[in-house]
């Protein structure tokens, strides 16, 4: 006891500031700054969130002792304000809010007009000269108050409203004039009567003490409850309770209210931007019924309007209002959102918070602030969310193109794209080649379908996930995609795409916005991406700050180039299958997997060596004085077959083989669970000839590269994926260690290599200190690895996992972020071990999450080396990187 | 140094004893201990592992100091025996033999006969009084030592040998006389000459040096290097060497050799049981040349054999073998197995170990000796091996029946079988109901086919592996089953099955042995399981020792009763899905899946209700006072439909539904990962009716059956399977709870009952503390953790788990043994944090591995209260859990 129960803040004596979050909540704490900074905030007084939570503890009582001084603060209040609570003459009003230390928005309940009764609304009415306005506000409080603190269904209150206008053919709320209203009291107070058996209360303290207890409650209400829960809030923080004067911009033409931006939130750009309106309410401004004025007089200019601005309809107010701008921005270190109201000639400042602002103001913002050297780059760094990069990085909607929205599916791949649709990946080809444009629109896409996405500006599957394979391969190309669009049907043999009752053909144009997830009929414009300076020297500051290095997902040149420019230091996974696709490829490919004999297969290998031994040259060229990790051949083998019976038949046919051959092969290597099935090392354990060809091309490449260059060997990273055992992994390690001395012995050139592994099955993390004996780098696989710990298949899961967020039993995706209480925890014990086991191994992540910045800041903190992601994330992977190094050294103690 | 290098062996001196296993290697101190007893061996010595690995750190050398000692030892074996190494008149001749730690059969080398030369071999000639014998000695003896230390080619000697007989037209051995043998030496020796540029060593000393040497480096020999690293070996034990005077039972008719067992091998009864020969070498008696004699009189008779036993033979040199059995059994408190030797008149014992046996020998030996006080009840059950009692709870096949091979499959389920042929599984259960005894053969099974596997006598696949849904299921049932059967070709449309080129029809009888995998033409007869007195007075000892309980899964009142029968404890598992593929409820599961809405789902789980309560109240009936653990549904929905066109147009068309409508539900459902897909938990939290009609079903039955019985309600464990987070958990737990208080409240009885979990995916095994702060207890699903944690699919795995474990990548396919390594770590971790959470988490095992020995072992070590397996396996699991507590016991510090 003894502690401080109530906080003032005001222009004579504020208690608080802006640190004191944990006891006044965010907004409580914030006023008091406002305050302490000598800007004319209304004045009022914040009960403490210790009350709530002796609120509580007492059996939902109002605690001894808070009475007296909530008494005294609210004294102060009418002193400053000239006004008295419950005065007939010149009543006070207060509002009554809410304030926790986080922000739950529109999870807790707030009265406003509170002071208001029979008497004292003639007393508001005498003072401010306008009948309608008192009466129009004690209705108000009426209902606000009944509602939140008696607990009535504001529906009642509606009903009565609509039935008056109904009765007199009123339409709008504005005909209403201060008797209609009067009127209207007198039936809401027979409502409060009937429903509470009691009179509305007109004893003012009694409004208060019962709007103070009803804000404590909405604490403990369940929807706040549900919100805490998901948000992870504890329930003991409790909230604080603000009493405020109430100040109003509906007093005549001499009062206002407005909101205002201290820079420009959709470009960042250095200049007041904001709207008020003359007599009006806050809520008019929101509401659009009337036109908002400009602020400045250039902004009233530059938008040709012909309504006067603040500048320069009321300059002495303007004056002190950019003052307050400034002084908030260069306290605050940051852009302010404000909300003032001019109640008959006097300047009130009721909010300011930092403003929203799309991604490239926040970097210009965050750049300029630096500049002008009001952050440092640290801070410039981390005001930028990484995740909001990505739109600065892809083509954009023109935000004034006209636009018909067809359907929603999931945001797989940012960027928008508009095209023909083509239902076939081999068709989306010949037309790409014929320089049409074209979106690839499939049920779902297989790795057959790689080269049609190739092809196409942009991807839309009705089936999986973010994470299924289009969502996957698409983001690897930067490619836009919407994927899981179920509401649209997909008819291959009509050629169509239905949503709702439209029907569209191959050729049709249609856009997809991967940004957003939606679908839209025809070719809606769109805008390009500037990668201005401001972008540069933001990543370049990043730079300087990250740990961990950023390597690229990558196995076209094409890729490879664009991981360049967007900064990667490397290639941290070549898949390699995704280059036996091709077609002249896949016959050679199908051929080794029709052979029975390892001779056959070792001869259809012999045609494939030379082809693969090409895509190494342009990787390792590209990626000169860079490390390139390549994995060796991961999917089962029947992914590289057909399946339906017609295209057995074509293949047979190509390849002089009989049907039933290719079929029973087909039939042969079909598995019920192909995610755990004959792939990764366990091709190589049982037919390591493949993996003598890969080691074969990858080796001669680089004695290629070297030759060419003149200059050292790169370094090739050969990684062996799916490890389970140190014993698999030692096996198919010695398979390549004795290709490499053959190549080095054949042709002279003693090329530098690493053999490493994936670590994406939870067996090889627990046993990473074994497998690291002789792997001589870890990267974490972590969608496997995620698919594997849970126990879920990633284009499986779309059929519940949307009800598993919706419920809170994930709190994100796990494919999308990372899972840290339990792929984490193999995470950090693979690093532990393997580290233990080899100090200095090198550690990385090439899953997904290498482009998810929460999931980058995890890698940092498990002392991860790298990460790896598509290409254009690249920027997002460096950022985010930054931000974690950043965060952590924040987090030391000094 | 200074340390002993040679230890001597004989009836003089003995330096050795069992107990120096580490440093004389396992021969060489049992016959230590041997001659310890009193037991005429014939005298030697044995060069200590020690000096092996001296020999290695030497760079292959015989170290320094080891000749005087050898020479002394040689010395005494010399005066022993009464014979001079390399004495022209009396030569004593040695072996020398390998003998590391661990037994190595097979991978190291042996000399034997060495000591002779051109002059000795004429004094053994005369000595012997049989020079064909001394000359055939000689050229075995240059043979074994060309090839064992000289490292010639073995084939060079027998093409000799072969083109010699071939000349004087001689077809056998038998037929060549000492000049053939002294021609065939000098052809050898040439051989030798000519490929070593060296004559054949002359001198003994040479010879015996050459052969010690050979012995040390055949340790490091790759196949004996790799039988190390396969049953893991240290390198370092290296191995002793035995020097050994030769004995011979060929010198006359005065001489006889023979192998004899303590008691019966075949079933354990307490008799002399053996054969042996006049004038023969052991090797002779093994070769089955000439008939072998028997060695008591009684044993004669009881054969009706004319030719005189040992002991009728040679009274006195049988009484001296009787004793020197009786001494051994006595000492070594367990059957032997022995080799003798009588050369000219005089006994020598070469070898004794415990002796192999039946399983029913076994049973009826070990509770004999623990009655006759000879070991105790403690090892009388240590003497069993778990895996083997399961061949006494099958029918096995007659050993004396005539059969045809057709080919082998997997040993999926123990036990044999006959019965016609039939392809389909409705089709065997209108059979069954005609009572006729059929074999269902299948490619593969599904869970469609339950019905007819439980109407077959046995079950024949020819895809899957040892944990393929036939063998799971069949093991479960108790039912023979050869799974994976892949020379043999299954034509459905013809109703044919091919075995090379023999083709049978449906119809025709054939015999599958699940014990060994084979499958015969016709009908094979079977002999049936007896468990007699001695099964059941071990069952008790073990039971008495036990820690773990064993409970059976099993869902079937069939299931239930003999799980009852072969002593279970409880339930562990009660998978409910096998409840829905009866006939009549899958129709009501269909309509379930089939139905779009909530309510309609409803509707057709109320018609499944009152089937499911009827079954729970069959299994609580049966297990009255023993816990039941009810696991709630867990197959993808999918499972239920049928998918091929024309059973879904049968489906649809029952249903009255349209067939395109079917189909499409199908097809919605397909999942490419089905073992990672929307089943388990996920089920119960999208369809969260289903879990409440089950747990009502389970409720409601408890109650019946505490009306019925009149006493307490059975405790039910409900468990809920696949969770992977501590809020999915809670979230159906929650459900589970409300329908447990709508029962209680409706019927007035309140159930007991528990919410567990299983915990089969590694997610949930690293947050099973999160788990346990609601879950009541735990059931390790160890099957699927293996998949999960390996990313392997049990179905899938046959392509290459084979060649996995051939390569020593697995030391045991961990679908049969658990995987102490990597899964059991898991298993430990989850143990520890649950009961962390909750202290005395009650912890089980349900999958397969509850009824491996080496599984239940470790479920002992992670402090598991119980295990669960299938019926048949539940003797099986009671003597593995009694063995493991046993071990623990003597594990720890006196």
């Amino acid at each position: 006891m003894g502690q401080k129960l109530v906080y003032r803040f005001g222009q004579k004596t504020t208690d608080g500031t802006a640190a004191m979050k944990d006891l006044l909540g965010g907004k409580g704490a914030n006023l008091a700054e406002m305050a302490n900074l000598g800007l004319p905030v209304p004045p009022g007084f914040t009960i403490t969130t210790e009350v709530c939570r002796r609120f509580y503890s007492a059996g939902n009582r109002i605690p001894d002792g808070l009475k007296p001084e909530v008494m005294a603060a609210l004294k102060q209040v009418e002193e400053e304000v000239g006004a008295t609570f419950g005065d007939k003459d010149n009543p006070l009003l207060v509002s009554i809010r809410s304030g926790a230390r986080a922000s739950m928005p529109g999870m807790m309940d707030t009265v406003l007009n509170l002071g208001l009764n029979d008497q004292t609304v003639e007393g508001l009415s005498r003072h401010s000269g306008d009948d309608r306005f008192a009466q129009d506000s004690y209705r108000r409080f009426i209902q606000m108050y009944s509602s939140v603190v008696l607990n009535l269904d504001h529906a009642d209150f509606e009903d009565i409203l609509g039935g008056y206008k109904e009765d007199k053919g009123y339409s709008s709320d504005t005909e209403l004039k201060a008797d209609d209203w009067k009127a209207i009291i007198a039936r809401y107070k027979e409502v409060v009567e009937k429903q509470t058996e009691a009179p509305f209360p007109q004893t003012v303290e009694d409004q208060l003490w019962g709007a103070i207890g009803a804000v404590f409650k909405s604490w403990n209400s369940a929807r706040a409850n549900t919100y805490r829960k998901l948000n992870n809030i504890p329930h003991d923080w409790g909230t604080a309770v603000n009493v405020q004067a109430m100040v109003f911009g509906n007093m005549g033409d001499g009062s206002a209210t407005g909101v205002a931006f201290t820079r420009n939130p959709a470009n960042g750009e250095r200049q007041i931007f904001g709207e008020f309106l003359i007599n009006a309410q806050g809520e008019d401004v929101v509401a659009g019924i009337r036109t908002p004025q400009n602020l400045t007089k250039k902004a009233r200019l530059d938008s040709g309007s012909e309504a006067p601005s603040l500048e320069e309809l009321m300059p002495e107010r303007f004056v002190e209002l950019r003052k307050a701008f400034e002084t908030l921005e260069k306290h605050f270190h940051d852009m302010q959102d404000m909300e003032f109201t001019i109640q008959q000639g006097r300047l009130w400042m009721l909010q300011t918070r930092n403003g929203k602002r799309t991604t490239a103001a926040a970097l210009k913002i965050a750049v300029d602030m630096a500049h002008e050297g009001l952050i440092d780059e640290e801070t410039a760094v981390m005001r930028i969310d990484p995740l909001h990069l990505d739109q600065l990085l892809h083509p954009t909607l023109d935000p004034r193109a006209p636009r018909e929205l067809l359907g929603t599916g999931l945001p797989a791949s940012p960027g928008a794209a508009s095209g023909e649709i083509v239902f076939d990946a081999t068709e989306a080809e010949r037309l790409r080649a014929m320089d049409r444009n074209v979106i690839l629109v499939r049920i779902e896409t297989t790795p057959e379908d790689i080269h049609g996405m190739h092809a196409s500006e942009g991807v839309l599957t009705t089936r999986g996930g973010m994470t299924s394979h289009a969502a996957v391969v698409a983001r690897g190309m930067g490619k836009p995609c919407v994927s899981g669009a179920g509401t649209i049907k997909v008819n291959y043999r009509e050629q169509t795409l239905t949503a709702g009752n439209v029907t569209l053909h191959k050729g049709d144009l249609i856009t997809v916005d991967g940004t957003t997830g939606q679908i839209f009929k025809g070719a809606v414009a769109t805008v390009k991406p500037s990668l201005t300076g401001d972008f540069a020297t933001l990543m370049g500051w990043a730079d300087k700050f990250r740990r961990m290095h950023v390597r690229a997902n990558a196995e076209t040149p094409e890729d490879a180039r664009h991981a360049r420019e967007f900064g990667a230091e490397g290639i941290g996974l070549c898949r390699t299958e995704h280059m036996f696709f091709d077609a002249e490829r896949i016959v050679a490919m199908r051929e080794m997997i029709l052979a029975d004999r390892e001779k056959d297969r070792r001869a259809a290998l012999a045609k494939i060596l030379p082809m693969q031994r090409g895509d190494f040259v342009d990787l390792f060229e590209i990626m000169t004085g860079l490390p390139v990790t390549i994995r060796l051949l991961d999917p089962p083998l029947h992914e590289f077959l057909p399946h339906a019976d017609h295209e057995i038949e074509e293949v047979a046919e190509a390849m002089h083989k009989n049907f039933e051959v290719v079929r029973s092969r087909v039939s042969q290597l079909h598995e019920f669970n192909p995610m755990l099935g004959h792939r990764g090392v366990r091709l190589a354990v049982t037919y390591p000839e493949i993996a003598e060809m890969q080691a074969r091309a990858i080796f001669e490449a680089a004695v290629e590269v070297s030759h060419k260059t003149g200059g050292k060997p790169p370094v090739a990273e050969v990684m062996i994926p799916l490890v389970s055992t140190g014993a698999e992994f030692d096996l198919v390690k010695e398979r390549i260690v004795a290709v490499a001395e053959a190549v080095s012995r054949e042709t002279g050139v003693t090329v530098p290599y690493m053999v490493g592994t994936m670590i994406e099955l939870p067996r090889a993390a627990l046993r990473a200190g074994e497998i690291a004996e002789h792997a001589e780098f870890f990267s974490f696989g972590t969608n496997d690895l995620t698919q594997t710990t849970f126990g879920i298949s990633r284009d499986d899961a779309a059929r519940f996992i949307g009800e598993y967020t919706a419920k809170g039993i994930f709190r994100q995706d796990p494919f999308i972020s990372l899972d840290v209480d339990g792929v984490g925890e193999l995470v950090k014990i693979a690093a532990e071990r393997g580290r233990k086991a080899r100090p200095g191994l090198k550690l990385g992540i090439c899953g997904e999450h290498g482009g998810d910045p929460a999931s980058i800041a995890f890698c940092d903190s498990a002392g991860l080396d790298y990460v790896s992601c598509s290409p254009f994330r690249v920027p997002v992977a460096r950022l985010a990187a930054a931000q974690a190094t950043i965060r952590k050294s924040k987090e030391k103690p000094a």
